[in-house]
């Protein structure tokens, strides 16, 4: 492990969690981001919507402190001693506000899960929430913290592509296909929980987040066709959206639920005067680039031809698959340097990247934009208005 | 060669060519195309825009008859007993119709290189024109001649993947990514001799074809965002496009000349209730097929599991390549058992397809649609007004 | 996180490290992998070969326990109450064995790096302390702790592919082309630490040890052409090996480390007389099944037609990738529910799997038997004589 | 089509076929490829092993001169004026000499199908007849006619690689995996015509001619391990060979016709000192090179970093993939140049490259090698003794 992510020095951070409890998804995959780099200690939690489920969920993992709610955790926590130092939120959408002030406002710094908020203006009284509290805030658009999208992303920068011209990025799934009543599907088809948008709140997100951070560029505005094609369904299932952004370029984003035979399909393309990039989340450790005139190449993780950007957050050398967990555990980590940096009143390292409260209203921007443009068959909207 | 093409029985058809000479790039295709399965012989020709080079074009490749121009060709070949029973138009797009009616209104069958003229108005009148003509009209949409694409279609139209829902298809080029001088990128971007459209025509007809080829539906409006990146040029090299389509189904189109790293990568995938579909022209002998809720299965040219469409246009066993050049002879076979059925006074066998006037005809209405749509900041534009 | 791995009930494991100090590159793969399900806790270590360096690579890590030697931290922690309950040894092979004898002797459980030793001497002491030892011996052959290696496994032993014929493994990589001399290179390349195997010692035990895995059957004799390509290295760094399965099946084994292009290119394919298997450890959430007759079927981790094996140790769902610290971590877990059982005097659930001091002597067999057969001009040599 | 391979000048050349009926499978490919490039003209033709049979194939294909048998056909063709100039040999393998030499003998080309012949006395004087004769003899190893494998070979050629060390070559098949009834199955599986190799003769030739033909290498010695899976079946249905090539590479060889899963998949590998390459003959338009030390290329057919021979023998840009038939034609378009050179009393090209009787004998070597080696345990045998 002479590169990368190394193991920590010093103490490590102090974890709650809100959300997450038995049979939720991402909760699981938050505690794995948060355990496989060794820098947090999850020791506190309010895991459920029901104080029992709550205190069987916490018994079940193990948790030093358990608690019925998440405004007793932030109050009882921040009055301790060893209270906890940062809090993850994994709950639905829709609770995503209303938890993360109660710890913002106490100086606990917020991991929180995308989108941002279920609706544009819960999404405003965040970023006020963030932007007045000392405590940081962190949004895991996950598939940020994948080496090889930084690689991409570093590659733009230092003009490897040259002006960019045209960005596809894409997510599509399958699992919506049918009428689904599991938990999962459940919440996520439910525009009071999930918010109105249901592929691009729950996927598109994703994909324009993407695109952004790979391309370092704004969208102004877009143009959506969005769609609900199971019967019944309350949020959209298809949506495909052109984007127009500053400076210029062009691009499409297509995000479904419905397209059998993609698992977690998200793929990014971007094009310039210069070269080509392409990506793909399933087979993340390879970035394929084209410098315009040469031979396509095959780029991989700590490989030959990558640079520092992809190098500083690998942990094993090319040919041994990082995956999603990791590539989570690496937004995990950059926020745990950031909360270091804060302890200890050090500026936060130049390299040191993660998703922020204004990425997330970026998302939820998009979403309400999406949801509006279609309601004016595909008008193009202005994302900030 | 158990299954598939078989060879000529009776005598071979007596082609004319018309464009094709000493540097074009099309021409030659569509000479081997009529070789490959030993239908046709290439008898006459006018293969270029002066004399000259006819004389000199005709020569290099033996050629019994040759002559200064189109309607000298026309006229004198349908006088002969030994005429040519049919041509190929292989110009450039603007000449297509002018040509094309010389030999329809003498019953000389024509196959025409797509897309089929360079304007709307042109387009209109080949229509008319083969409407009243005896002869038959064939576009070289080669693409529709892989006998993946074919399997794809019929497995639609089987029902395989219930009611199709959405529709991907892009045609990513990089050659036009910086300007480019070579006679073959000259016409093609040249909105005289090309028509308005620049991607749109070229390689977004042939995308679009495709994408209403495969799922039997017709699109009946379009949203365009179409640039021209390139500083100079005077017609698109870019286009993003929305699709909707009779019946409900949805889709986007993207075609580009200048995606670096992208040689010819035309990609259809279609997805329905029951299932989905994915194509690649660069790796033609594949056929990706999910069932919702099964693992996805590689069909394959010839192999198990592929049904009578692609087995009747194959000619060698699966894990053999075919190519290019034979999805191309397959429009040259099909068109051929048309012929020979309208020689003998046979019906066409009913698994005989080909692309029509008609199909050409909706192609130049998409051209214009994306242009008029991409003027009204990509409002929504019916493709048949 | 409904399926597969599930998080810790009860006490987490107390887990003591010899070797993986500062700079060792297996070391800190333990680590992460005995993290990842929360199974363990680290609480002390030797991890160096001075005690200097032990300090420090211990101090680096926040080790509670830190010691001079393996000796001393045996001793030592056999008399705490609150000791180690296992001991990871993750030193050059030459180390395993003096190091695992001193905690066997103990009743302390022993996770150990392969090969298993650098000798078959050492090997067969190892395996009579194992066996003398009421502790338990896990080697980390940790590709089989892939799900999709566990489905194939799963259905061979179902006979989806009827009585297995041929066997193709091979394990390629490159970064030994040119003599090296940083650290990783040094000591692989050393007969005395390493074992005489080089290419066939570090990688090829480990795809010979996948092929039996997932045939479940065993080799009985091999033949074998080795060589040492780079100038004046000691130990071979390419291996052909014809391999002679009990039951009539035959195999070829190739492993490199001279092969340009390959990162760590692990690939089997099995072939039966009903069906055929390949997988690759580069995209490792991947199998191709193909029954005969039918089409290949891409089957993927916790997807559609994946069984029991795979989904038991599977933690996110299909198409978000899991990767080599996960299948690592699946042996760690395994191990914790072999160690769990032990502690509680339950027995091991019959579903837990994983490689064994048996499974490292046919791995140390393997090598001897490859020089052997080498040294007799790639005559037969019997595994077990 | 401004490169590559161009259309005829001057009369084309006079072919005759024996062998290759209806439904023979081989002889149809042979037509098409001689068709392609519009350089041959089938004028004659002894296509069964009957005058019936020999009669209505030839009528069926409308051929000007039948024949009831080669003799006569090589007879009568040669006293003619406007007779046949080469013929292509087409028949069950062992009677390629009996009818190769009636043609040499009259001084008439000789284009024969591979394996050369079904024993190695035929083939050694199948070696005595082409070299006695005033006639070429151009063996069909089409898969050399793969314009990337023309890339492979010059770059090995140019030191790309530096000193060749390791080489991989497959062909693994699946259509023998149960016992078979038809035509092409009973013939390729009975010793008296196919020769005493199954699968050896039939696609370990291929695989091996063309591990010589890119490397430039002549393969010394090989240790074979070859087997009939399938009960009853007299010739062997998988081999694993082992390689030792003049100079001091390694090889390992494997082909199979019970591999299910695989259709066609010849694939080659070759490493050296410097870098690798690796060709896959189902997805023929691409190679992958790995300059060590750098990320892999992916070069294309007529694409960026693709040199002259590739090039010269493409007829269509890069992204339009050529397939099976466009490389079979390669062969009888490098023929037919050295014919026409032979015809008009030139030097054959330089750069025109097609196998010969000696590659052909150095087949039928390989073969009788690998059943000698077998029947020895799998001990070396020099190749040419």
């Amino acid at each position: 492990m002479a590169k990368g992510r190394n193991e920590p020095h010093g103490r490590r951070i102090r974890l709650g969690m809100v959300g997450g409890g038995i049979d939720a998804f991402i909760g699981g995959v938050h505690r794995i981001a948060a355990r496989i780099d060794d820098k947090y200690e999850l020791v506190a939690g309010a895991l459920s919507s029901t104080p029992e489920k709550s205190q069987a969920s916490g018994e079940s993992l193990g948790l030093p402190r358990i608690y019925d709610d998440f405004k007793t955790m932030a109050a009882r926590e921040a009055r301790r001693k060893d209270g906890i130092e940062a809090v993850a939120i994994v709950t639905p959408n829709n609770v995503h506000y209303a938890a993360a002030r109660e710890f913002l406002k106490r100086g606990i710094h917020v991991i929180c899960d995308k989108p941002l908020t279920s609706t544009l203006a819960d999404a405003k009284k965040m970023v006020k929430a963030a932007e007045t509290s000392d405590a940081l805030f962190i949004l895991t658009h996950n598939y940020t913290g994948y080496p090889m999208v930084r690689q991409a992303r570093e590659m733009v920068t230092n003009g490897d592509l040259g002006k960019v011209r045209v960005v596809q990025v894409e997510y599509p799934q399958d699992w919506l296909t049918v009428q689904q009543d599991f938990k999962q599907a459940e919440w996520r088809t439910d525009p009071e929980r999930s918010g109105a948008g249901g592929s691009t709140g729950d996927i598109g997100t994703h994909a324009f987040n993407l695109a952004c951070f790979v391309t370092c560029l704004e969208v102004e505005s877009i143009a959506a066709d969005i769609e609900a094609f199971v019967p019944g369904r309350q949020v959209d299932d298809n949506a495909h959206v052109m984007l127009r952004f500053a400076g210029g370029a062009r691009g499409m984003l297509w995000c479904s639920q419905v397209a059998p035979g993609n698992e977690n399909a998200l793929r990014l393309r971007v094009y310039g005067e210069k070269g080509g990039l392409e990506w793909a989340q399933e087979d993340p450790n390879y970035l394929w680039h084209t410098a315009f005139g040469e031979p396509k190449r095959l780029l991989t993780r700590n490989g030959s031809g990558t640079g520092a950007a992809a190098a500083r957050i690998s942990r094993i050398p090319p040919g041994h698959p990082e995956g999603y967990l990791e590539g989570f555990a690496n937004i995990y980590s950059e926020a745990a340097e950031a909360i270091l940096a804060a302890r200890y009143g050090r500026p936060v390292p130049k390299d040191v990247v993660y998703p922020t409260v204004h990425d997330g209203l970026r998302g939820v921007q998009f979403v309400a934009a999406c949801i509006k443009s279609s309601a004016r068959n595909a008008a193009w909207v202005k994302l900030d208005p």
